[in-house]
């Protein structure tokens, strides 16, 4: 018997699936135990040139109540109407795996909760992270551990920006305009550089490890616009990189911290190796210590192949993997201030203020990092009273 | 109801399983969704102060026939007695999860086949890697990628020895008693110093990705007994470092050429930046492009973590693990010669040879980098003819 599958989009990483799909197909149906057909393509525009052109519809009923389709691939982004379609198809017993990283973010604990009432699999593997595996040695080989931390480098764009800034003293708006050019940013670049999306990663992220769903409002979020090339050649000479760092940990009373924020990260940090449109997510546990995962965080057939890993587990799964799941959050008491989050500190302060021992002069300023550490109150009180330019944490 | 389960040796790995699960016993139901206990500590010695004293035993048939353990974790080590006590409980349905390597490297096919007609699963996460899970994502997340290549860095003992000759100029046979102080190096450091250990351990990557069982006798192994201050000098100076590199790859006619040699990797590269006793692996897909997995490849509490992943996830699953398996094999005709091996190389050649620009001179000889490729034996070749002292391949 041969298993069908839809395939819902046909932009980039939807494209991606059809051919990494045919392209290995001998091999996939070999992982996945059985042979496998896209019966499907979803799209409203036409692609009258697609050698698989018989598969295109407009409908998304025909996928919907067609019950030889038994999997659904959705790569079409956003939240509607992906979310109806997905909730849909998983209503109806279909297993879905999406690289819709808004969309898990926003109704992830949902469609969680359709999966397991309709026995079928909701799969979200290339949301983070495109290529690396993260989602499920997350969930699964970690499974023995307590998770105190995890810190990423969700974001392909503001990488290969800083990157740029880094290793060739490019300033952000033509690093930014590069990135453009590559195809690494959008025309609205304001999702990737204002760190949305990196938002939308570590709230799947937390939400998976801390077990109740993490919504992208209630994570404080900085991007990396008012960040300078001066503070970038002093981070240098102080031994560190900038990366734009998710991160997530455990916190007093049982609560978890989540943000986003521009971070230094010592040069003795794997993490600070991390360069170009290259991720990588570091998980810190009681028993792992800590490991860490990198990897292509997007572009079309990394994303692709993440998204068919997951379809091929589908296949493979007919029941719910219940453990891959969160609850849904009654309201958001469970997540810390940022102002209660704690860490030394980068500061760049005005020429001629009074600054510690291994300062680092420069004609913007002074740029030091302060011996101990401060909660973010503390440091954004100081920055005020200092009158700083610049002010971030250092990663520990 | 409860599941029941045996740890098997209660050494380093064993003793950590113990903790580990006890510690977070809460969370590992939740993740396993039903409630476990250990039931039985195989050891032949006495742990009279044992908090769980009243579950050790020395013999193995307590284990084997008792019906109520249906999950074993073997931490014992070397191929014998593990073996046969773990084809025995896999031949009673009772599936087992091991850190043991050199069991994987020697006998896995004959295990794996004996847990798929018996319908429960062998499972080896812990033994390459140790905390890093890398076993399951390369045969799940990236089932649906082509792997052209996978290489890693997977020795602790030895990568924490050439991190003392890089960054403290240590000579090998300080760095060595350092690493056997700490307890890094066994007293016989041979397996490890020799590269026997990782050879092991790339054995069963290329069993997993490539199908077919890999024999630790026919993978050329060289150690780094024979790495010279003079050459990690020499190396830094060119731009790169010396790491002992386990990689199998796909070449020419269908076959695969698995290896470990110390290798050159340029500080571009993120792998460089893996350094003292932690281990990396990456891995090269049509579809990923790369994925690098890092972490503590050894220690109590990793090795234990990957464990008892291993041990819930045969709890989960109630019937085979398919994929997650490879045949044996006939011969060995299908791994490639050495020989064959393609790279450009490093060479140290004695004072007054003549040199290629941008070679570097030292007190030693001089140091440089072939600009072309040259296949091991046209290296080989060279080096005796030329009276090379050191000669290493550069990894792509």
């Amino acid at each position: 018997m041969s298993v069908k599958f839809a395939v819902l989009g046909h932009g980039v990483v939807g494209s991606g699936v059809v051919e990494l799909f045919y392209k290995n197909k001998k091999s996939i149906e070999k992982r996945a135990g059985t042979e496998m057909d896209i019966k499907y393509i979803l799209d409203l525009r036409d692609f009258p040139d697609s050698p698989y052109k018989d598969k295109f519809t407009k409908d998304f009923n025909d996928i919907l109540n067609d019950d030889e389709v038994t999997s659904v691939a959705e790569c079409m982004g956003g939240v509607e109407p992906a979310f109806t379609f997905v909730k849909s198809c998983l209503e109806k017993g279909k297993s879905v795996s999406t690289s819709n990283k808004e969309l898990v973010a926003e109704k992830g604990d949902i469609l969680l909760r359709a999966a397991k009432e309709h026995n079928c699999n909701f799969f979200f593997e290339a949301s983070v992270g495109g290529a690396i595996p993260i989602i499920r040695p997350l969930h699964k080989c970690l499974a023995a551990n307590d998770i105190e931390k995890v810190a990423g480098i969700l974001n392909g764009t503001t990488n290969f920006i800083l990157t740029k800034m880094y290793n060739e003293n490019m300033p952000f708006s033509e690093a930014l305009s590069l990135a453009q050019k590559l195809g690494y940013a959008e025309k609205d670049p304001t999702a990737d550089i204002e760190g949305h999306d990196a938002c939308r990663k570590i709230c799947i992220i937390s939400s998976l490890v801390f077990g109740k769903h993490v919504y992208p409002k209630d994570v404080y979020t900085k991007g990396i616009s008012q960040i300078e090339l001066c503070d970038v050649a002093a981070a240098d000479v102080l031994g560190y990189t900038i990366k734009l760092l998710a991160s997530v940990r455990k916190t007093a009373g049982g609560k978890i911290l989540p943000a986003v924020m521009p971070t230094l990260l010592p040069y003795e940090s794997i993490m600070s190796g991390v360069n170009d449109v290259f991720n990588a997510v570091l998980v810190y546990g009681d028993g792992i210590d800590q490991a860490m995962f990198y990897g292509r965080g997007a572009g079309k057939l990394p994303t692709a192949s993440a998204v068919m890993g997951d379809v091929i587990e589908a296949v493979k799964h007919k029941v719910t993997v219940f453990s891959q799941s969160w609850d849904s959050s009654e309201d958001n008491s469970f997540i810390d201030s940022i102002d209660n989050l704690s860490a030394r500190w980068y500061f760049r302060v005005p020429l001629g203020t009074a600054s510690p021992e291994g300062s680092y002069e420069h004609e913007n300023g002074i740029s030091y990092i302060t011996e101990n550490s401060l909660t973010f109150k503390e440091a954004s009180e100081k920055a005020a009273a200092l009158n700083a330019a610049a002010f971030m944490p250092v990663f520990e």
